[in-house]
């Protein structure tokens, strides 16, 4: 069984991800945290809320950053998730679920230190949460079993980033947090553009699941409108699956490659954003690089194997 | 015919280019401009002159910058070209050209405005005398028929830098120089490690040379010892074709796959030095790429046809 923490902001492809969690028989669901991102701290916040409710995930539900490390939180991406976050589907006015009362970065660290040697956090947004509870518990660096991170574009296969031509999303939105968080030496492991965007949700894949996988198959396929139309819009003929492979990596690691070395994450200037690994195999003069803990990053995927788990993952769930 | 400025630092593989200019039919060679970079200005303007003696090449030689724009310059990399830029060879302690009274960048603009509409530079060092050609003079960006340079690492084929992962040398040397070449609106190409590193002469290509290649021949042969040996040393097979690639491009551009966009160089942080494209099929939000030029960079090379011609190039010339 996996322990997992999942550190959030949905996002149409977050609340894709945490059905796919609450979906498999072999993960443990012991907490989400949520930041800004896709949208702003309390629409994140209220849409894991309304997903826990709705579908009936018991895991606390912690309220995270608001804002990065330093500066301010862009504005949310609403032409690609809505203005609510979840394809501007209809949403209750009342939500009966409420957030535990501890930041995000402190139920992390403790649910944590419970469990030391355990818990796997799957961390698809901004590492905002990550690093705040680092900076304040350095010492679960050695406690966590592992982390997995939807972020990034490493320029594998000449992938670019999504907010610039150097900077995918998530890393953008608050690449210092990123950059501590890929200096610690956790087992970590990036998932980037150069596999999301890999794997892709045709449109009949879609309606499969709103056809096989009940209520949950209904709802990926309401809130997936708005999203697929961004995709549509853009020249993409169908849905990048950026959240939900980081799940498909904690649950079948095999169906990715992965290349090892240090991450650095640029802050400044024109890359901002950017994330750069130095391969373990590859020697340089002295680099920004050296004496980093060495990390996985994604480079290719099984697409269809990806898929598959997908699917079948959330039928057996919820049909 | 090509007019051509050669701007080098020479440097084994500038030695290689100059000599592939000088022996095609198709070239005339107006100028020679040197700078720092392989070795310092003293080493390169004197190589350049030796091999002008050498081989009996008429064009003046024009020192140029001694550091880049900005900061100073780092150490020759002599692990590279040899304490002397040429491998280590033995060279003559007097020699008797002696340099054009101009500095480079001027001579670059008289020649310029001297042969309006028809002089190709061919850049294959730190882009500092074009920034200063530049600078003193904008308007020359209207009279140059086009300038080719061999310089960066565009993530092609997830290729990384060779000074840090993200930095090719001679943007790294001067990355500030770079960008201000690349937001001019002349005809531009870069020619990056993304191709540079995909040609590769082999030793029995470089003994045929030496066989068959007269003085000329031999001269690469013995220059290319030194760096052969890096190479090896680094576990490459054998020597990569770095400037000599930015010649055949000017010469047969065909050899060459490319991609268009606008290109911005990163001047700070940990990513100093790397090239960044923004290709001219992408969108994204306002970036720092926007209102820049946009140019051709090199994707993909004909590595066998590449060799082709500089070896039937050189054996015509100089057997």
């Amino acid at each position: 069984m996996h322990k997992v923490i999942f550190d959030t902001d949905p996002g149409v492809d977050d609340a894709m991800a945490l059905l796919f969690l609450h979906a498999s028989p072999e993960v443990e669901l012991i907490g989400i945290t949520t930041t800004f991102g896709n949208g702003s701290i309390e629409t994140t916040t209220r849409n894991a809320l309304y997903l826990c409710e709705r579908f009936g995930i018991a895991a606390p539900v912690a309220r995270g950053a608001a804002a990065p490390l330093v500066g301010e939180a862009g504005a949310p991406p609403s032409f690609v998730h809505g203005g609510n976050g979840l394809g501007d589907i209809a949403l209750p006015s009342e939500i009966a679920r409420t957030p535990d009362p501890r930041p995000a970065h402190r139920l992390i660290i403790e649910l944590v230190r419970a469990h030391p040697g355990e818990v796997e956090i799957v961390a698809v947004g901004r590492m905002t949460n990550l690093a705040l509870a680092l900076r304040e518990n350095p010492g679960i660096v050695g406690l966590v079993k592992q982390v997995v991170i939807m972020g990034g574009a490493f320029g594998i296969n000449g992938v670019l980033g999504n907010v610039t031509p150097a900077a995918e999303a998530n890393i953008w939105g608050d690449p210092l947090a990123a950059d501590e968080v890929t200096g610690a030496s956790w087992p970590l492991t990036m998932i980037g553009l150069d596999v999301t965007q890999k794997t892709r949700m045709p449109t009949p894949f879609l309606r499969a699941l709103a056809n096989e996988a009940g209520d949950a198959g209904r709802f990926i396929w309401d809130i997936s409108r708005f999203y697929e139309d961004f995709h549509l819009k853009g020249g993409v003929d169908s849905i990048y699956v950026h959240d939900s492979s980081a799940v498909a990596y904690l649950l079948d690691p095999q169906l990715f490659e992965t290349r090892r070395g240090a991450i650095r994450v640029v802050t400044e200037g024109i890359a901002f954003g950017q994330t750069i690994q130095k391969p373990a195999d590859t020697g340089f003069p002295p680099t920004a690089w050296d004496g980093r803990p060495e990390h996985l990053i994604g480079t290719g995927v099984d697409a269809e194997g990806l898929r598959r788990l997908y699917r079948s993952t959330l039928q057996n769930a919820y049909r």
